[in-house]
């Protein structure tokens, strides 16, 4: 190290007085620290969601043409309007004198994901036969959901719908997921099917409830174990009709508490025309029935992911098809499904629309999907209980603070210990 | 499409049957729903911390080799702990039958980070002339910080210590971070220092009673603005001798409602076997008074944490040199301090532990730092809060669930609007 130092001192170095850097955007949000405490306005979810639904009804009013240019120019605005003050002076990388390194925390996040791997929930709901649990071992390209119940002579097909869970850890790449099936078996089974949608209801809302507990609880887990649905797959039968009462009772009910993800099974019946009528029929079901599904408008947070989001929307529900077949087409193994006509590749965007669903769910939406959940449906949930508890933690809960001889001196007086 | 589709069933694909996965993985956790509450059990994070502490204790008196080799063997197991379920089975990529696209979910939390930002808070603790302003501007390669307050013969030495913090929004490579640097002058520049270290713990206790209340709101903000101190740099004056009371009576209160990183201000006026005794020497000092610096070993989350954590423990307090201003040495520009006997190169390890500091303050463990502030001092703070004001929100204000005539059927009325 001395010979190290030696040798660059005897290399005199130029100074040099470094240019000023525009002190314009010096100027910063500086406060001083006073003792009046700055007053939280809590900001309403419902009124925000509110207004942004009234922002896009205006917009979408709007030539497409001009709205693109739109969206293009707002980006950056809406951007920026996640860091809450508008106020601060901005400093960008051409400023600065030299590279400091604060891109390195998406590493340092991705680190910490790795490591901790992630949880993610997925329930399937729809009658018997649609094939609900092949589609999601073909999403998952494993055995991860429940042997399918293909009744046999002695057994009976359950009188009531029954909610069946299955975890698998899944690892691919280093990157660790716990996946959860739930499974609704009898759900649209019976003769009489009124309020087969109750037990789905209790369970998801029961989700939330073990959720908001932890979170509460005065010693709680580092890391809350997440249990709620992220995500239901609803599976309409290939009638080519339209939706029936059933899928209008059940998603006008469960889309207002989970994200509903709507699917067309055993899509392979229908042929392109009747795909087409049929799809279109549905999306104006259910816009008339003002059902909610994923991905909803209300919840895009910025011009870029209603762009994205909009190709997504005019394009559900997704004509699927599932397999674990594995047939040779063309000298390459493709999952698929194969008949005397030809074969259906699962994956073939031409052939069917299972890889758009499996972008949505897994390599596109799958982070937003827990997000909306967390943010959304369950805030919502936590929003209505404590209103129903009567509960305002800080009026009634917390004792007042700045505790002159609380707080502050406690923590001195835990030090003198 | 028509015609790809017939161009492919022209082709007859070969049937294969896939070969059966090894079905022993496929025994998972199946779990049918029943009414039964599932007890939470609330985790210590006390109770917690002193087991790992424990294990850690023992594990210290090993020798470094076998020690070395018993890490490395760790890791997995570790790693796998922090998914809750041990009785999951694990499929491996390798168990798949093709590619899934589970990690594309860390491209997706990127994204989302980097639209949204996120924010730094750090406070320097120092008294006057230790550079504390130059430092900080030169680790984030701006003038971010307040102008030094070289006090003119008008100005008065302020009486006491007043806390004042300045935000800049820093934009580099797309990444958004709001830092905010909150400055302490006055701080051990009076006759009488004592309690001066009040004024700090106020602050910092206030901005995790601000996040308390957010985080307690019936209707919070999606996303909590974040003003709490996720790191506090105490400078040492490099006198090379020891701890001062002063220093000793800081750290030992603010160790544990914050995470300190102590460095030896203006070291360019230590040689090398002063700087080293004097590192040294702090070291003893810390570990005879039990002072809890950063990072803290109690907190380290597995044994690769560790294992690079004990390096960092090893060579703290970092012995820094801070300049703006830049130098032509070999004919690059190095930010340095020229002196009649040579440059001080303020990036040059082989000068000065600034670099070390810049790699663990953001380009290693930025990150960590936000995380050890929430997930510990955050969450020691709330429980001291909670059972201080004697509230357990669960069983005094929650009511109870499930209500049959409530939530589950509120929902359905709510749909029948």
């Amino acid at each position: 190290m001395e010979e190290r130092e030696e040798k660059e001192n005897g290399i005199m170095g130029e100074e040099q007085v470094p240019e000023e850097k525009s002190e314009a955007i010096l100027a910063s949000t500086v406060t001083e620290n006073s003792d009046k405490e700055t007053q939280a306005n809590g900001v309403d979810v419902h009124a925000e969601v509110e207004e942004k639904e009234k922002e896009k009804e205006k917009e979408k009013r709007m030539e497409e043409g001009e709205m693109k240019k739109k969206v293009e120019s707002e980006v950056k605005v809406e951007m920026c309007r996640s860091v809450q003050d508008f106020q601060l002076s901005f400093i960008r990388g051409s400023d600065l004198f030299g590279y400091v390194g604060i891109e390195a925390v998406l590493d340092q996040m991705r680190h910490k994901t790795m490591k901790a791997g992630f949880e993610f929930n997925i329930m399937v709901v729809g009658q018997s036969g649609l094939g609900k649990s092949t589609m999601v071992n073909t999403l998952f390209k494993s055995k991860v959901s429940r042997k399918s119940c293909t009744p046999n002579s002695e057994e009976k097909i359950s009188q009531t719908v029954k909610l069946q869970s299955v975890s698998h850890m899944i690892e691919e790449k280093g990157v660790k997921m716990k996946l959860t099936v739930i499974d609704t078996p009898g759900f649209g089974d019976q003769i009489n099917n009124e309020n087969c949608w109750e037990p789905i209801i209790k369970y998801i809302n029961e989700q939330y409830e073990k959720y908001l507990r932890e979170e509460l609880h005065v010693n709680r887990k580092r890391r809350i174990p997440d249990t709620r649905v992220h995500c239901c797959i609803y599976f309409l039968a290939a009638t080519g009709h339209r939706l029936r009462s059933i899928d209008v009772e059940f998603m006008k009910r469960l889309g207002k508490i989970v994200s509903i993800v709507p699917v067309i099974a055993k899509a392979d019946t229908l042929t392109i025309e009747e795909r087409q009528g049929f799809k279109e029929r549905i999306r104006q079901d259910l816009a008339g029935h003002g059902i909610r599904v994923y991905p909803q408008k209300e919840y895009d947070e910025d011009p870029e992911e209603r762009f994205l989001n909009d190709r997504i929307r005019e394009s559900i529900p997704f004509a699927v098809v599932g397999t674990d077949m594995e047939h040779q087409v063309n000298g390459n193994k493709v999952l698929g499904r194969k008949t005397k006509w030809g074969i259906i590749e699962v994956e073939n965007v031409a052939h069917c629309e299972f890889a758009n669903l499996r972008d949505l769910l897994i390599r596109s939406h799958l982070q937003d999907l827990k997000d909306v959940t967390h943010n959304i449906h369950y805030e919502t949930y936590r929003v209505r209980r404590l209103n129903e508890s009567n509960v305002n933690f800080i009026e009634r809960g917390l004792s007042t603070w700045p505790l002159e001889n609380g707080t502050a001196d406690k923590c001195e007086s835990d030090s003198h210990l």
